[in-house]
Parts: C-alpha cells; structure tokens; sequence
C-alpha cells in the first residue's frame, strides 16, 4: 500500500488579477501563502509523511510545496519538472479572463478552458513567452516545449511522466506528495479515476486541500478522500 | 443597503481532539489562526470594511476576529456579548464525541447534535462548568445564564439580540461584522433566510469562509454569498 497526495497551488498574482497564466511564473499572494502553509498543517495534524515530493518548475507551486515542508518540518527528496506544469496556455497567457471573452465571445473563451482537444491560439516562436526563449527550460529540447496546450496534450505531457518516474516509488510501497496545478492534476486524476474527457473537464479541484489516494499494490484506488480540518 | 458579514471561528483545539465544547472556552489551533487570517485577508483582498464587529465572549471567537481586523488593518468598535456564545451544551461539554456515542448510543448523541429541540443532559448549578461559577459571566443575572440548551433555546438567546442591538447598526447603514460559532450562527441565519426547524439543522456553515448579506432597507436579503478566493 502507498499514499499518493496531489495539492493544488494556493492563488497566484495572476488568479487574482483574473488573467490566464498558463506557464507564466507568477507568485502566490498572501492568501495563496497562507492556503499552502494550512495544507502543511492539516497534514502534519493528521499524521502524514512523505517519502518523495515532485512538484513543477513554477514558483507558485514550488513555494506552496516548500511552505507545506516546513509546516510538516519534513526534509526530503523534492524532484521538479516542467513535466507538471500546468497547461500552457499559449497567445492567451497574459490576458484578462474578461477582456478575452469579450473580444472573442463567451463561447469560445469556455471552449478554450472546458474543453478537452481545444487548443488555445498557440505563440509564434519568436514570442518572448516560448518556453524556448525562457532560461527554465534551456536544457530542454525544443520538439518538447509548448506553443499552446489543450488538456488532452497535457494528459500527454503528465502520465508518462508519470508512469516512468512515479510509478516505481509508488510500487516500491513509498508516499509521494504532488504539488502542481489545476491541469496537471486533472491530467493524473484522469488517468488515476479512469475519467472520460467529458467527466475531467468538470472535476474542480480546491486548491491547498490535500487529496489522498490510497493505492494498493497494483495501483489501483483502494480509497480516495480530502485531507481535512476536524470542526464540528 | 448595508452589508452583514458572518464568520465562523476556525478550528478549535477541542474541534481537534473530537470533544463537545459549548461554552467552554478553549483556543483555536494552529490551523484555526490560518483560517482566520486567511478570511481577514480575502476580506481586504475583496475591498471590505466595517463600521463595527460583534462577537461572543469566547476567545476561539474573539481571536478570529482579532486576526480579521489584524489582516484587514481595520481599527473599529468590538463589541462582545455571552448572546453570541455558541450553543451551551451542558453535560456533554468536555465529553469526548465518540466515547459518548459508544455509550449513550449513536441515535442519542444524533439527537442531542441534530434536532432542533433536544437539550443535552443540564449542568448541575454547583458544577465547575455551569456558567453562574465562571467569572466571565459574573455581570450576568443567574436566570440569563444555560445549564444546557437546544439549538432553539440557542435561538431565543440569539435572535433578540440580534434584533434589538445589531439591527439599528443595519438599518442605519453600517457594514457590520460578526464572528461567533456554527449554532450561534444557525440560529441567526434560521432567521435571515427565514428557514424551518428541520432546514436549519442541516445547514452546514463552513470555518473561516466569510458570509455576506446584502440587505436592502427593509433588511431582506438582496443577494448572499461567499466570499472566497479567486481562483481557475
């Protein structure tokens, strides 16, 4: 048996400035800071430990996972990469939520953020937001780096990752914490939950409540739930 | 127009080790000191602010709210009263929740927690824990004072206040916040949304979550919601 826990980032700078951000390394607010030291908290308070953390190469969710750390006042193995990211959201990063849809119309900026295969307007690569102009990703080859995801690529980009390198500590009986972002961790519950692409694309997901699976020793789902506060 | 804000304290140490509290009055955890500064700051974040904050006598109460207006740098009258104090539960206060369902019997303690009517087992006068024995209560008159109630005694403690002190703030247009505890806020919100005795019980107010009334001149409710973080 081997506990997978996935927290969602506190808010974002961005979140609260209703733009899309995508892969943009925008910073948690005080809020967002607070959401990831409480996520620490519940889980100390409840007993958990870790063996492995693996969390993305953005400073928002880097940050909840070291606030989470401490809280648990737990030193292990943190392993990041751009492989869980959150979706790229290509020429839409930067904008305004509002101000888009109301130059391309509600329809499509939903179709852009509920659906499954729709890819945003994707960056030129010239653009100075091309993960291949941005130092975080230099040792990375370019025929891997985005333009602009839908969620079905990201599904592509999270579960091989994945299945290669979080798979074997999960079979090795070790407890991994995942820290990432709203589609990334769509992408693996996906996966995790057998969903279909209808049924993800309405899976909200809270962000800074730890959400615990319990997997037996062929990885399937012997129990699911939300890592707490206790109240009456 | 005016605006009635209500928030539940957050988490409690007895909330933690499972145990009835009532009046008894206990701190909040650490988690319960994140909740609050978390809701002082999505109240700022939101643009609020209050002309007077109201609170019960209990610290897990009281030090909600100070971390709100601490968040919100908000320098504004408190006023405290035992009216707002949570629901006093009697004998059951200090009784472990599950012990007590192993021996009075799940279908009891249901009873005692969820009908409207049902008074837990009363305090003696002479016990430690009546109210008339505890020096935060020695101003009040032996009569006012429980030795156990049923969230309808709750109510006739609440709502008279509510009416006769906090109303004239709303109807001269003060914004006006008030922290207390899950029955003392039931037994308020029972009267707001004008709701029945078996809708009432089963209303669940989440910690640490603002709850915003708009209310017109009449104080009938013009929109109502929470008000949360901002996220996608």
């Amino acid at each position: 048996m081997s506990k997978l826990v996935l927290v969602r980032h506190g808010q974002s700078i961005w979140n609260l400035e209703n733009k899309f951000t995508g892969w943009t390394d925008v910073d948690l607010t005080r809020v967002g800071v607070i959401e990831a030291k409480k996520a620490g908290l519940l889980l100390k308070e409840n007993g958990y430990s870790f063996d492995v953390a693996f969390t993305s190469v953005l400073k928002r969710a880097n940050k909840t996972l070291d606030y989470i750390l401490e809280e648990m006042q737990l030193d292990i193995p943190v392993i990041k990469t751009y492989k869980l990211n959150e979706r790229h959201y290509g020429a839409l990063q930067g904008l305004n939520k509002k101000e888009t849809a109301l130059k391309y119309g509600k329809e499509q900026v939903y179709l852009w953020r509920r659906s499954y295969k729709t890819r945003p307007p994707l960056l030129t690569k010239e653009d100075s937001r091309a993960p291949k102009n941005d130092v975080l990703y230099k040792n990375i080859h370019e025929k891997d780096l985005p333009l602009g995801e839908s969620l079905e690529d990201t599904v592509y980009r999270v579960l091989p990752y994945y299945q290669n390198t979080i798979v074997p500590y999960l079979k090795d009986h070790k407890n991994v914490l995942l820290v990432a972002h709203g589609n990334s961790l769509r992408a693996l519950i996906k996966y995790l939950e057998d969903l279909n692409e209808q049924e993800i694309v309405s899976v909200e997901i809270p962000t800074g409540k730890p959400l615990c699976y319990e997997l037996d020793d062929n990885l399937k789902i012997r129990k699911k739930y939300f890592i707490g506060e206790k109240h009456d």
